[in-house]
C-alpha cells in the first residue's frame, strides 16, 4: 500500500453551530477538499465551503438509515485518501472534545495515511458563553471541567463521578447530558453538594433556536421537564450561571 | 449619558495563536471596527484584518510602560463606545476562559453600553490538540478540568485545589502556570497522584515556535528545567498525553 495512499486527511472542528464561528483554517480546508465526510451536528453552512465537484458524504444518523460506525468512517477516510484525494472530515464542535477524532487519526496514521487535526470551537465554552455564562470569572471560579453525560450512575464502565468532579471545580459543563440529567443531579445531591447550586441548560446552543433554562440543582429536573428540554444541551453547574443575569443582552 | 454611547463594543477572542484560528465573525468584525484594542498574545496577523485608519490601541505590556490596567481598559471601551465608535477588544484565546471579558462586558453594560462576546479558540484545548494530545479519549478520559496556575499552593485566597483536581478528573490542563509548576506538581504528588502520570509542556503553542516537552509528575519540573521553558506555555496531567506517540505527526 505504500505510495498508494497518496491523500491527506483533516480532521476539521466546524464549531458548535454558528456558522460564523467555523476557523479560517475549516473553511480553507473545505475549499481544497475532494471529499468532505460530515457529521449530523455541523453547521450546515459549512458545506457551501466546500468547492464545486466536491464529493459530500453524511456520516450522521437519517430517518430510516443507520449512522456509519466508527469502524466504517475509519474505513472510509481510509479508502478515499487511498484514491489520492484531499479528505476533510468535519465535525461538530472540536474534534478532540468527546469527538473521536483522535480514534479516526490514529486508525490513519498506523495505515501510513497523513492526517492532521484542526481544532474548532467547542460547545463546552461557547454554548454558556453565547447564554451569557463565562466558565471562569475571577474571584469566581478559577477553573472548570467539561464531562460527558453518557457515564451517569447506573452505567456500567464509569470513568465520571459527578459529584466528586462538581466539589472539585467551580464550574462544570456536561454535554450530551439530557437523558441523564436526573441522575447526575441525584448523584450530586447525595454527594452533599449544594442544592442551591445554579444550574443552565443550553439547548441548540449559539443557533437561531438557543434556548435556555436557568434553575439550580434543587429545581433543574422539574424544570427542564416543563420546559421539554431535548438534545442537543449544554448543561452548566456553578455560581458563574448567576453572571448571565448581568451579561445577557436583552437587545 | 443615555442615547450618547451609541457605540457597540465586540469583546472578541482571536485564538491561541495559530491566525488560521481565527473564526469568520472576528475577522469580519475586525474589519467592521473603528477602534482595535488588543492584547499581547494575540496573533499579530489578526490585526491585518482591521480596515485602514482604524485606530489600533494596545493594552498589554510594553518595553519600559505598564499595562493598562483592567480598570483603564474598561474605561477605555467605554469611552470609545461613546464617541459612537464600533470598538473590538481582542482577547488571545477566548474572553470568557481566563479572559476577564466578563469583567469588561458586565461594565460596558452597566454604564449603557451594548456588548457581545465572541468565543475564540481556547489554547486550553488547542495546545494540547497542535502537541498530538487530545483532552478527552474515548475509554481513557471522559472528563477534562482547566485551571489556572496562578494560585497555586502559598497563594492567598485560593480556589484551585490540584492535587484534589486531579484525582477527580481525567486530564487536567494548567495555563499560566510555568512560573508555579513545582508547587502544584508537590502538591499533587502529596495529594497522592501516581507519580508515574503523563505531563506535557506546550511552549508558544501552534506558532511556528511551539515547543513540547513531555515527562511523568516525578520528572516533569527537572525536565522543564532543563529545556528552559517560558511562558507562555500550557501544562497537561492525564493519561492521553501518552497518545501523543501515536497522534503526532513526524512529517
Amino acid at each position: 500500500m505504500a505510495g498508494a495512499c497518496s491523500g491527506r486527511v483533516y480532521i476539521v472542528g466546524a464549531g458548535p453551530g454558528d456558522p460564523e464561528l467555523l476557523t479560517l483554517k475549516a473553511v480553507r480546508l473545505l475549499s481544497q477538499a475532494d471529499v468532505v465526510v460530515y457529521d449530523r451536528l455541523i453547521p450546515r453552512e459549512a458545506l457551501s465551503y466546500a468547492r464545486r465537484g466536491a464529493e459530500l458524504v453524511y456520516a450522521g444518523k437519517m430517518p430510516g438509515r443507520h449512522a456509519l460506525t466508527q469502524e466504517e468512517i475509519n474505513r472510509l477516510l481510509l479508502e478515499k485518501a487511498c484514491e489520492g484525494k484531499t479528505v476533510v472530515r468535519l465535525h461538530g464542535g472540536d474534534p478532540y472534545v468527546f469527538g473521536r477524532g483522535e480514534e479516526e487519526c490514529m486508525y490513519l496514521l498506523e495505515h501510513g495515511v497523513s492526517c492532521e487535526v484542526v481544532p474548532g470551537i467547542t460547545s463546552v465554552t461557547a454554548a454558556p458563553a453565547y447564554a451569557g455564562i463565562p466558565v471562569t470569572s475571577r474571584g469566581l471560579a478559577s477553573s472548570f471541567a467539561a464531562a460527558t453525560g453518557r457515564e451517569a450512575p447506573g452505567k456500567q464502565r464509569r470513568h465520571v463521578y459527578y459529584g466528586r468532579l462538581m466539589k472539585a471545580v467551580d464550574t462544570l459543563v456536561v454535554v450530551m447530558g439530557v437523558g441523564t440529567l436526573e441522575a447526575i443531579v441525584g448523584e450530586m445531591l447525595r454527594e452533599g453538594v449544594d442544592p442551591s447550586l445554579p444550574v443552565a441548560i443550553i439547548e441548540k446552543a449559539t443557533t437561531p433556536r438557543q434556548r435556555v433554562v436557568v434553575g439550580t440543582l434543587s429545581d433543574i429536573v422539574e424544570k427542564a421537564r416543563e420546559a421539554g428540554v431535548e438534545p442537543p444541551a449544554v448543561i452548566v453547574f456553578g455560581p458563574t450561571v448567576r453572571l448571565r443575569e448581568r451579561l445577557w443582552r436583552l437587545s
